[in-house]
């Protein structure tokens, strides 16, 4: 089936028809460093199960991946701790904004999925109660899963937006206070912010990524990465909670699992075919790329492929 | 790929486990003539879209599908309207109990989704604008795209719920407020109480659901229902919003798009492959069918096969 | 105290002022009955307890007190029902506009205080249950403690709201699904839409009122209509809860218990010295009348005179 | 009419009719300095604007006055700054516990009122903003409207509170972020922790609380503290702000503006005619002092004397 389709030729179709199309989305501006970024970037790159490669634009200059990497602070959490985890943190979507307090106030410092910004910050929790060189180590095995020594924190990024940080400050505080926080806030949101400032390709996310496409297991550096049933949930994770309040949005166009983050790139998943990451700054309203979810939806309309 | 696994073999296994596991659920109660059901009762009823079928326990006795049938209110709605219906109701998870007035009232009568009530009566809505004859003409698309003509509603349940359906007339006159209610709030309420209130078996169900299965077309009746696009948005809207506050936790442990309802039934979708009903009356505390979770839990654990 | 301060020049340098005061307020428009009226009027009564008056601009013309009348009603209810009365509605601010059913809904149907609409609902019920004619019974009531037999609901705006008060049919029947409404939703809100209707001027509300500015007895006519305490306990509500959520505001600028209705009256008192009765039809953005507030700020300031 | 009232005996009727009264409150115990004080403290000190003194119990002992502070600091404030205050912190009750962050979050860091946490902490950024030496001209304002130069902080208690104060931290954090406070987040809840850890006797209360029953000027010391008008708007604030989201039945049981503090203590005024200071350590749910409400409602009952 993945043979079947000629995805060089749909990646031409969307390329010179997204060269048209108005970028009607906006630069994150809460984090001084990102908005230095040039707001016309626009890069793909898709890679097949079988280790087939299909790009274009930008697709090889870093960025700030920013929240996508919690999902990989989520998988070695997950390797560590097992499924006590979601004690700690919920799985479902959250119906909020990404830095709402609401909801967390009202379910008594639990947050709704490790993919909101609280949820992500009680797993950086853990990584620092289990880890004995938490950013270290949590990097090493960023590198090991992707087979790339080269990735690495931004210290300008990450101290940028420790800066004026203040929303991250209220949801540690508010979680210590009701429990859910083990260890010194700042520890903990020291590492949540040098998780965020990860800066990546296009290429290199589907590398760090395709564990997901293929049940666990990294198959272009044959590194088994987590458990087929682990993996099934982290997916399942990402399609119901990996775009904030526009998780159903994502689900409806574009049909994969995903997760975006404010640096404007995306990552989506089609387990068993294929890993896909996109990169484009400007934002939409809900905080994901404005161009990178059109690029998506049309992926999947041409090809007629999702999980659905 | 669908012909590797042995049903036959996992529903015995099934079936002898659940013999022994203990239904920790509620029958619910807020609707009188629902807690007249035998608790008991435990049906399965699998349909491949080769129109194979496994099925074990009380799979061909009726019972009232309740929500469920909110699904194919959705799909007569969105034939006949088209995507205009999504200015009137959202794709995204709630993250708040099935009939809260709270989120609907912060945002100004749009529901969040069309499965939750206030959202499911938004449609029944759409169909009493646009229907000659609503109940008599929704319930002869029901038996059409299904092909059992004794399909039909249950009046003693439809009319015990309007005795007591506070909550719905609380829901339907707050929208009414916001403009998102059309007609006569009394006749939009007749026909909601009536969709829930059909009688199917979990035989019928797969039947009547198959489409979903199988991109938009009924294989066995040979019946195209709705485009493929269509389906594939159904099954989305299923996977994030098709169990209320819970919709995370059963996309985590099953990974197939499903609806459930009051009465204990839960209907499920693996593209491509089947469609599954199950029914035990007890539900969990979100309202879902405590056994029915389980069972579907064990399946898609058993044969390692979700759509994640 | 009271000789001391000249009320009758005061009024006039109020009266000259207002006419130069641009009414930045609005009209209530959502009940079409209250939308005919002549948006300029100003009118402005207050009597002492020892019967002396003074008065200008409209203070002889009927409107539509709406509102106004709910402490009317809630007297007459802790008059037959006493004190249990406070189980089923609270007596603290909403912090939420008058029609929100948000609290409602956190709060398992128990309204925050008598004045917001579903606490001014719940005393209906009340009243529906204890009273052999509830509609007659209410207005020989509030035609015996103000002295006024000509008192009257007018029928063409309770109608006019009945139906287009879906916000309210909404908080019935939410209630009556929490088990706080003890009869039927619609004799309920019949009453509630007659109360609110009812129709006097700013010189007949002075007299109604009376007995809140001198412990329970009406001087005017000698009648006593409430003890001591419980005259205390209502004008305490009606300074914490009389005006939305501009409560806080009132207390603040003005300094004295009143209550306020969207047809542009606003009664306050001055416990030992006077009740006083404002009329003007346009509203700010919180509901209450726009001049009328500030007509009873001038007053305060003016007299330096307030309970505070 | 002052004369008229024999609080002599009145306070021996309610000092023995507490002698039997049990405590159903808890103390607080989160701030872990204050859980060492002895629950059974009671002491009442009443003092007449002619300088009268009518107490009993344990009114000359320190306690910690915690949150009663909020009005010292509020009169500073409005003093320095004068009506431009209100562009950061409103006059309206909340209807949330004291430290939600709820509210806030909708409500665009613009606090309630300024008696509840984040209200007085933009007070304290304020005055950091104001003040030469924040917390040294503080305390030096508040000797001075006392005349009792021994007043002073408790740097056990900041210190204390500064370790746990969590829910604090996440309050200014996400004020911070809507940009409603000016300074550092540590030098403003330094000043707040400071404020709150405040000891006084109940007789030093009345003292430093005394021009707010006297139209602004202390008339023990001769000295004149603000305005008539501010004196009043602090007034209305604390009856209808005062004591968290029991404002209500504050105001409804004893009908005196006031302002309670979790270390047990509350101030309470009657305008033009006294200052009462209770202290009993053990809270009610609402985390008001239990036994203090109880004889500050025994008071007025018995002197049937309140503002309304």
């Amino acid at each position: 089936m993945i043979n079947t389709i000629d995805y060089h030729h749909i990646f031409s179709e969307i390329a010179s028809e997204f060269k048209e199309v108005d970028d009607l989305g906006a630069i994150a501006n809460y984090i001084p460093e990102l908005g230095k970024v040039d707001p016309t970037k626009l890069g793909v790159h898709l890679t097949t199960v079988d280790n087939q490669h299909y790009a274009f634009g930008d697709a090889d200059e870093p960025f700030s991946i920013q929240s996508v990497a919690k999902v990989l602070s989520l998988t070695l959490a997950l390797k560590i701790m097992g499924g006590d985890l979601w004690n700690r943190v919920g799985v479902e979507p959250s119906g909020s904004p990404f830095n709402s307090l609401v909801q967390l106030e009202y379910e008594k410092g639990i947050p709704r999925n490790p993919f909101i910004n609280a949820g992500a910050i009680v797993i950086c929790d853990i990584l620092v109660t289990c880890l004995d060189d938490p950013k270290n180590d949590l990097l090493a095995f960023i590198r090991k899963i992707s087979g790339i020594d080269s990735i690495n924190y931004s210290s300008k990024v990450a101290e940028s937006e420790k800066k004026c940080g203040y929303r991250n400050y209220a949801l540690v505080n508010l979680m210590k206070d009701f429990g859910n926080i083990h260890n010194d806030v700042d520890i903990v949101l020291d590492l949540y912010f040098y998780l965020c400032s990860i800066e990546m390709t296009c290429k290199e996310l589907t590398n760090a990524f395709m564990f997901l496409a293929s049940g666990g297991m990294n198959p272009i550096i044959n590194e088994r990465v987590i458990s087929l049933t682990r993996t099934k949930r982290i997916n399942s994770v990402m399609l119901t909670c990996g775009f904030y309040d526009e998780a159903g949005e994502f689900a409806f166009r574009v049909g994969l699992p995903g997760k975006s983050g404010v640096g404007g790139g995306i990552v989506a998943i089609h387990p068993g075919k294929f890993c896909i990451a996109v990169w484009s700054p400007k934002l939409n309203a809900k905080g994901n790329s404005y161009k990178g979810m059109k690029v998506l939806e049309a992926l999947t309309t041409k090809t007629k492929c999702s999980i659905f």
